[in-house]
């Protein structure tokens, strides 16, 4: 449903043009150091604005409501509340009739009996992304303070079929100029991980990477290591090689899991992200007629919505893996004592 | 964990070389009728035999303990057990000293520290995909009673790079002449889902299947629709038009999932196998020494592992779309009463 | 953790002396008519204010920040959130080195590393209860709306060792005058339900909803039907007898569960609560030195702190029933289309 | 559902007279010493044979199919079987159309359709304690192992209303002789948990622990520490005393379990059991014609089923327990890593 992980639980609330959107944190370890002003740069990372991306202007006024004491966390559930702001409800009137193709207006329709807020897709909204990422920068801050930090980062490393840094600028920004945007791939990067990470059977952490992943509006398609390129290799020319105890493999082909478990290794994996489709004129049909009919959405788009990926892609990493931390005794109830409060043993 | 779904639930258990493998089910609706005779085909299917499949012959004498009576399902948990035979642990003894790289054997080492039962890969070996298959019987036989039957199948599309059926198939003779085992991809199509199936946020659909196809050993990607080719395209290319109120769309691009939630058209995935790479000589570490070492496995592999796979892929769509389908009050408890005790209203 | 439920989820945050606490609950279905006047009657009934009651005053100013729209539920997560007002956080700053016995205080020193906001009890605070009311007054909201209502209903039976009404309010009047606070016992009954609701064999109706009363501050014993009686009694004394195919029993002694499931009968069960006992001197200990102390709390507390519970019980009542409801597929994910919108099968 | 527990996770299987019962555990840690023999001594606790226990003779012939390794846990799910024997099904087939009052008979036939096995009571039997005393002792074990052990012990207070030991032996031979049965209270003791175990709010441990003595049948009602008596009680009379910073209290009115989590003090409950009722003749209806009919249950029953819970009860509550070390980082995935494989970090 609306939370993801068993003992660092990330629940994501709010729709796109309703008050406000945020995330519930149950089981951030306590003692963890935050502020505000830790939240601003992965915000902004994903915060549209660069050439290309949607004109909607988002502040992202984030508060917390609960969880912090102090300046650190208590281990209690954190509220995090971001408000909705430059809303505008009029563009987006239309789809109560004529649901988008390509988007979960018509999937919702069913779903909720009619009764879902339709206005910007709603809880369907890339909007909720904001709050995976405010989820995601106390992840990972907890992830930084490991003896051996565990980093998540992520890039764009091609976008309309261009993997030259270069040339997918120049394609997302002809993409801009034609009006016409384009998917991408964003590859994802984990460092820092011991051997053994993941539960068998079905908590592997590829699965449970995928499952984070896919989660994220546009995600089409997953892989680990030498991915879709697996299957068309034979068995000699993938066959790996360990190197130390630690396991430490000389090639790394399957992405750091090995068995859905850590192998060691970095995890490395790359997400296919598809291009928006909402602009133009879009066929559709009529809820209240059946017959056939056109819709103008006249909301804004991204360019590249790929591009705006790399901080939501860190935050559902961060959240998966420091779950599995938990799960596996590695990170405990309480990250660092409150030192000015004596008579603990 | 082991344990996979919400209402529709499967655990798996057991190991390569113990006394048996299987599955409990947990949610099974009541009344669906079941037998033994059920189970053959599917596992027929998964089963090695065929040219260049491994040469362990797997009997898989399965029994139910529970959860079924005078021929249909209770309601309660089902225990299934499939007896292991034709288990040479003499085989895998070296594992112990010096794991094979590109499995679970060194990140089960770390994780379990040192207590697993490393025989053929223990708990995590390719064999426990029969107990899955079995549980897929069960739910793809609840599936087929519905209104509008639901159907999941699968089936190899390529197999080392090439995808001609005619190709692929002499390519996979070619590897186990070769002794040089080849990778391959398979797609699965689940019709007859209606539009709405799924949950937001994070139980999408496609990250619940995603999660789910991660979990069977071997695959390293997963896709939906044009999956990958999202990412090269642009959006005039990739934009498709909704043709009636029900769902259902001129091309399909997005593979039946849109926003997380089935869109009423046929749900369309692909996942890629790698190769088995444990054959021939493998380079290792000695644990006891920390020194290199080398290992010769003579267990059984097969020339395309994912050849027997369309079974389990077909048996955790099921599992992931009856979970769906009672999720949302489509599958109640009761698939039909039990006519010879009247009495309920 | 936070959250109870499987497919209607409450997860309760906030604490005492924070911005705000609420409650963020999932699977509500969608349709159902909701107002936030709705939930005045429920949280005036919980507040305090009446003779002997804590004389802290609450606003319990509420606002639904989404799940909500046009009126109705949408289906998607709804975040309640009322602030605290009249917070005196300076009343509270001595438990910070000397914990209240018979309180969380040294439990969470201990579980959160002394990271936890102490102030009035923190995420332990009864004032959390008025985030569960809020929860129940949509719960059963929702069960008022069924074919069969399901009505939960609850009320104080007696206090400090009272159980005639006129005397146990006496008896509370005079705990007040002499600032010694009772304890009492509440009885809540669910009418309405039909037989069958609860799942074997951990997933009891019973042990749901003892689970959940026990989650309420102050809860020291649950009993069911004659509860502890039954330990002194003979078969033949508790023999019962159905009379009619649908459940009905004559005697109903079980409190309307047996074997873990409804019986058709209303369900009747009691909750213990015990006093108030932060008022006057606490011998306690100092963290800091180890040292006997004492703490004379300045907060404030309730002469009978049962009395205000009867919302919270039928809060929890609300939400387990109609969980049940939810997982037997009696309540789906839409309680009403919306008419507003045709095209809908 | 079927399953119980967060990280140490018991799922309970079989049927009455089905051809086995069980559980599987997941999550148990690695490297703890088990053998068949260590299972011997609490079900034969368990098992009925003392005077005025039923008649049913049970062998308990329990196996292990997985998760077992060289005389040592692995960490990997743990199937425990345990065959049924002695099953005389014809005792029991005239519930099929008259259901015993006061049993799951009714509810279950209504939830499950007629569907359910209703033989000695199906699933819902008091047979599938035994499965649940299987993995107490393995959680018990596990506890023992602990640098402080932690003990869960649990012995009969009383029977038919006596408590003094002698007497209640009296009453329940006297019982036996008349064959009328007598309920009982248990009480529950667990030593040795440090202070700060459980999780707000939902899983209070006392929430948690009445959730699982619950889902024992016949367990009608739960109390901890004073319990019910705290509700006729005055503040000033239950005011408690923290005499160290470790938790200590001079009384321990609460039992042990303050604000929902473990206040370093022995955790003291009692649960109530009703006495058995299918004995004599039954008054009930026929769900054939609708109208009244009688029943003479031919099956066994104990003179005192209380009496046959102690390893029940501490079974589950081990498991609670345990399962809330493994979440607050006390318990990790390994109890003792594997000597004989160095390597390890």
């Amino acid at each position: 449903m609306n939370t993801f992980g068993r003992l660092f639980r990330v629940s994501v609330w709010g729709e796109s043009h309703g008050p406000a959107i945020g995330a519930l944190i149950d089981g951030c370890p306590a003692g963890l150091p935050l502020s505000l002003s830790d939240f601003e740069e992965d915000l902004r990372r994903r915060r549209p604005g660069e050439a290309g991306t949607t004109a909607r202007r988002e502040n992202d006024a984030l508060t917390i409501d609960s969880g912090l004491f102090e300046g650190r966390t208590t281990g209690a559930p954190m509220l995090i509340r971001i408000a909705n702001s430059d809303v505008r409800s009029g563009d987006y009137s239309a789809i109560a009739r004529v649901p988008r193709p390509g988007h979960a207006d018509l999937p919702a329709f069913h779903r909720f009996g009619g009764c879902e807020d339709f206005r910007g897709g709603g809880h369907f909204s890339g909007r909720l992304t904001a709050a995976l990422t405010a989820a995601g920068t106390v992840a990972r801050k907890v992830l930084l303070t490991l003896p051996v930090p565990v980093r998540c980062a992520a890039r764009l490393v091609s976008a309309g079929g261009e993997s030259d840094p270069a040339r997918f600028e120049a394609r997302i920004q002809r993409a801009a100029d034609e009006g016409n945007p384009v998917g991408g791939v964003l590859e994802g990067t984990i460092s820092g991980l011991e051997a053994g990470l993941g539960e068998p059977f079905f908590d592997a952490l590829d699965g449970l990477l995928a499952h984070a992943l896919f989660s994220i509006p546009g995600v089409k398609g997953v892989e680990f290591g030498l991915g879709f390129d697996f299957a068309r290799l034979s068995g000699r020319e993938v066959k790996d090689e360990l190197v130390s105890a630690d396991g430490t493999l000389r090639h790394n082909f399957s992405g750091g899991i090995d068995g859905g478990l850590s192998s060691g290794n970095d995890v490395i994996f790359r997400a296919a992200v598809k291009p928006a489709v909402s602009f133009g004129t879009l066929k559709s049909v009529d809820l209240t007629t059946g017959k056939p009919a056109e819709i103008t959405p006249g909301g804004r788009h991204d360019a590249c919505f790929a591009r705006r990926l790399p901080p939501v892609i860190e935050a559902v990493s961060a959240m998966v893996v420091l779950d599995q931390l938990r799960l596996a005794g590695r990170v405990g109830p309480v990250l660092r004592p409150q030192t000015d409060r004596p008579g603990l043993p």
